[in-house]
């Protein structure tokens, strides 16, 4: 058994994810390595040594810096928001360490490029936390259309809807809302929520090759929550787009923290000539599917409850019937990347897999700014 | 064209879905019959007077024996409160008049059997009114049951609950509450709303053998409509039993009106070796189906929306993904009872079909009264 | 009582929906006038006869000319291929009649002001059949809308899917598919069913005021049904649209006819400040709701079965809980005539209301044949 | 930190599910006391090995006399077959071991007693591990009902349906299907399925006083997995009761495993006069809630998705809209115990609560034996 001591950055929600997912990993799925929670990493002290107690990380950095210099440290875990994600990713390729890097990439597409050179340049394993391809449901989704089964695509929607925003008291920037703070997030939705859209789509249906957008900002002045001022909210609210696929498909993607009733809405429906695929996250463990093929009195939506043995992931878990939930897109995203160790392949999404849907969130919040179709 | 001239007996809520149905089968299924509403029958001429005009009745009757004795009366509709039924019923037999009858066909199984016997001397043709046979969905299930792609059968379940009585001001007695009044009514839950669980399982999955059965009355006492007068409440608010099928499958019924949120919830479930059904009221126009032959990966529950023109009665209405509704469960059935009078089969469920479930609610209501299992 | 004396041209689908409606209306809900079935008008004698006989219309007349010039006329219903609706309105409007006519209005704005100048200078009643403002579960929308629960509206989105075109061996042009013939139809998924949509959402949610879209024609020759030689379709197969309404929400809207699994899947979900909407054709008689009001430990979407007497229309109807279908939005649409008969306000969709959307259509279409944004 | 030393006996299903639990609840709840996996227990040390090792398990015991001697051990989880719950526990006891034992309690109601008094006598801390009712949907059910909202509660009903010993060549007996072996069990579904439907059932709704019930083996013989013989089936395949509540409701209950289509399906569902609520296991993570009291045009079904901060347990995991799975319904119950060992305050379900379960099963049992009324 091999070791891969990790260096986490960050201790927020996504530190939490990521932790828990190590230390599941090895108990549900085999691997020649195993994750060992070397370091945690964060500025404040205060803050981070409760956290890694809790998770039992070895060691506390109060520096990235000094992290990258341990020995001790096989892969960093970038958790951080996302303007520190170029600096810290290309050190830490430098260093020679592998990588795991947050979603989105960077903060666009140019950055994306420079980090995506470090790591190639550097030669280490690297993967970004694009987690719902790992929902068994989502897995199954691409086994299927890699089967076949859905024949020429015609169409492809996605959206994204939460409502936590509405609130015009929801303040801008800090620990909790840097999610709202464009210096910190680069944009609003685009690279939060529709980033996750774009990725699954690339990966269940290729390239997108021209977009236009429409983006807002309902609420246009929230209080900073460091500096305790109203300031202009410069990210997108909302956001959504119409596309082409390379295939020949149509794409209609939409996002927004506005919608009133939807705590975290992503769905995706692709329409085959042949069958039909569509997904809920808030249903996670359910997969729909059409199959024209079907007898045609007894036709209908199927609803698979993707929990058994035979499906992605899933005989790994309990027995049929029996749901996993959100946290395990993490767990198996851990398991896949250590088994990516023990084979030699490459891990997915690899930071190259997260340019690309860099490059669609660039395309989509430039032709929302100009109100044009932008080639991708 | 030969016309099949209706003598309606009562103008209540059911002679409102009958008249509904003989005026729109015609225009929607072929025939050589048409029906023609000649009488409207009820004792309150003033009260009658409206709902003939609005139907079209092209005359009223004050006397139900008045009506049986005209020459221009093919056929009577019974729609009064049941314990009319049996003498109306059988007289018309004498006056060899075709009938149709409200169900529950009787109070009782002994008044069901003089009925049968009646109609089974005069020869004349007979059909009750189980309408939820003719939801497409519900006739759908049948064809599945009878292409045998369901196997062997372990398990039927239904259920029929509604919540309109919780209120206990809600009266007994009278023309909107008689269905409290076990004087008109004859039982509860059981007569009205159970013996429609019953119908359709006798026509899905064969005969019950033996039956044990709990029975409540919530409310002990309402005013009665007639007299004002507080009186005890002497029908079943709701009523389950377990049975026995002939085919060796289990039996699980229950129906209330005490269902907090369900109005006309009326499910049934079958379970087979290969295959199973489910059926909602509240979504009539849809049938589940789980058909274990499916590849596994991709197996699940079915929702069939019932709207295809290869499917029961459809291709005489809209095109797919249009749904009809409740009334046409009534048109239907006034459809297939014209087809009978054209081919000279008997329509179904027959008076002898209908008694058959009369005993089951016979032996549910002594079981329950005896606290034992009881013979059917 | 007075008559409404009805010539109906065309006997399609939409003649037989209509033809049902005149017929039910009266029936079930109270008017001082009552549609009479006058004539039926129909190039094709032969064909016009059964359907006429069926139906119970008094005469036949094979020239809508003729029909105008008929006393005995009160109304002109214009079922014909859209093609055909500007000529024959501005004659009925000069001969005085009232217009029902089928949506959309016309094969383009330019036609249809034209058309709207002929109804207003003649000042006859007119409509346009956009039946779905009559769901009651659509009309319940309206009324909550109406009554302010949403506050501040954020999100409008609709889609209106279908897969009977997908087969590439479905022909253009002739009776049954005149549908996919830009010379008979205008347009393709934007003229027969966003227009839908978009009348909806004008009625819900206000003007649009810019769109940017994208069509796409999937199948590029289909055999005309008349010439049987393979053309090229220069209709749109699908098309999807963003745009923004003049209140400042979002809007997203999407057709097709290559949504395998979907046959008439119109739905539409309206996001607001306090309380969100959504509606599926699929499930009519539902509406969903959530209400950020409720307490939070219980707050969900609410699946209301639009069947109680205090919802719209369904007081006229059954009991709770048994639903109704699509045919009865056309009845609800005939009743809602007549109603303004007797009340002299005019009915809703008027032809102006209607041209609005085609307004909408055309900048839908150009936008997309320029990919930029349109104005409305 | 106090260490909580556990001895694991068993290593199947549910030793997977308890071990992920001690191994997930410290770094998700609060707690002075810690889990530690001090020793697994069973009698195949090859077998036991892996298992051990992936939890991390310090130790290996193949005599569990020999575990209870150590004293190094705080905690017994008893996860064997039924038939060594009684002898383990009651040794246990006595050797002053606190005590969490998979359910159901017992083979039989006089087993449960011995128990009942074995524990108490010695005062140590026991539980059984009927984990559904700390799945957060659950535990909101209980929330509401405790608040009163429900008011006078009329039903209860409940099912839990399986299908995977439909195929008869499904062995009896040995690791992986002692559940159909009669002398590991006790009995089929009643013990395995039916006992999770009435310990929910009591916790929410109270005692039963009587019931009625039928069994079914629809099956008769099966090959037993350690002979190799095929003998007859004495489990009951399929288990049905009606019953009375003490508060007055009426209680319908199945169970199943012949029930094509379903995997794992529980769900309950209590209609009281003012309010309904109802649960299913195969989307474990949502409540369905109906609320007389709100408005009537916007009445409906609520689904509750339970996943706020606000909802039983979920402060503790992710945020709003992200669902947890199964497991975690272990998970809380670890943490519930330990929370319970650092107030002093007894753990539910006890030994004594689980044993009037137990009643329940027996006079089931008994009841489907002797065709009668039976009172608990």
């Amino acid at each position: 058994m091999k070791e891969l001591r990790i260096g986490m950055i960050g201790y927020g929600f996504m530190g939490k994810t990521h932790s828990n997912a190590y230390v599941q990993a090895p108990n549900f799925f085999q691997s020649e390595h195993k994750p060992v929670l070397k370091a945690l990493c964060a500025r404040n002290l205060e803050k981070a040594k409760p956290f890694a107690e809790n998770w039992g990380y070895e060691s506390i950095e109060t520096d990235w810096r000094a992290l990258l210099k341990r020995d001790d440290i096989d892969a960093v875990d970038i958790c951080t928001p996302n303007n520190l994600h170029k600096e810290i990713a290309i050190e830490a390729a430098k260093a020679g360490k592998m990588i795991l890097c947050e979603k989105p990439l960077a903060m666009n597409t140019a950055e994306g490029e420079e980090m995506v050179a470090a790591v190639e340049k550097a030669g280490v394993p690297n993967m970004v936390w694009y987690n719902y391809r790992r929902v068994p449901a989502v897995s199954l989704a691409k086994q299927i259309l890699d089967s076949g089964k859905l024949g020429r695509i015609f169409h492809y929607r996605a959206n994204f809807l939460q409502d936590w925003t509405i609130n015009a008291d929801v303040p801008q920037g800090g620990a909790a809302t840097w999610r709202l703070d464009v210096d910190a997030a680069g944009s609003g939705v685009t690279g939060d929520l529709l980033a996750h859209c774009i990725d699954t789509a690339l990966w269940l249906n290729g390239s997108i090759t021209d977009v236009t957008a429409m983006t807002e900002t309902f609420v246009k002045e929230r209080m900073h929550a460091e500096t305790g001022k109203k300031t202009p909210v410069e990210i997108d609210d909302a956001c959504s787009f119409l596309c082409h696929f390379k295939n020949g498909s149509l794409g209609l993607f939409e996002s927004t923290r506005y919608a009133r009733g939807h705590k975290a809405l992503y769905t995706f429906e692709i329409n085959g000539e042949n069958a039909s695929i569509r997904w809920d996250l808030h249903d996670l463990h359910r997969l729909e599917y059409f199959d024209h093929a079907d007898e045609s009195i007894v036709r209908g939506w199927r609803s698979i409850h993707v929990s058994d043995g035979d499906q992605p992931y899933m005989g790994n878990w309990w027995v049929p019937g029996l749901q996993i939930g959100y946290e395990h897109s993490f767990t198996h995203q851990v398991a896949d990347f250590l088994k990516s160790l023990d084979t030699g392949e490459p891990a997915h999404p690899s930071f190259r897999d997260a340019l690309e849907t860099q490059r669609v969130c660039d395309a989509v919040l430039t032709s929302a700014k100009k109100r044009s179709w932008e080639n991708v």
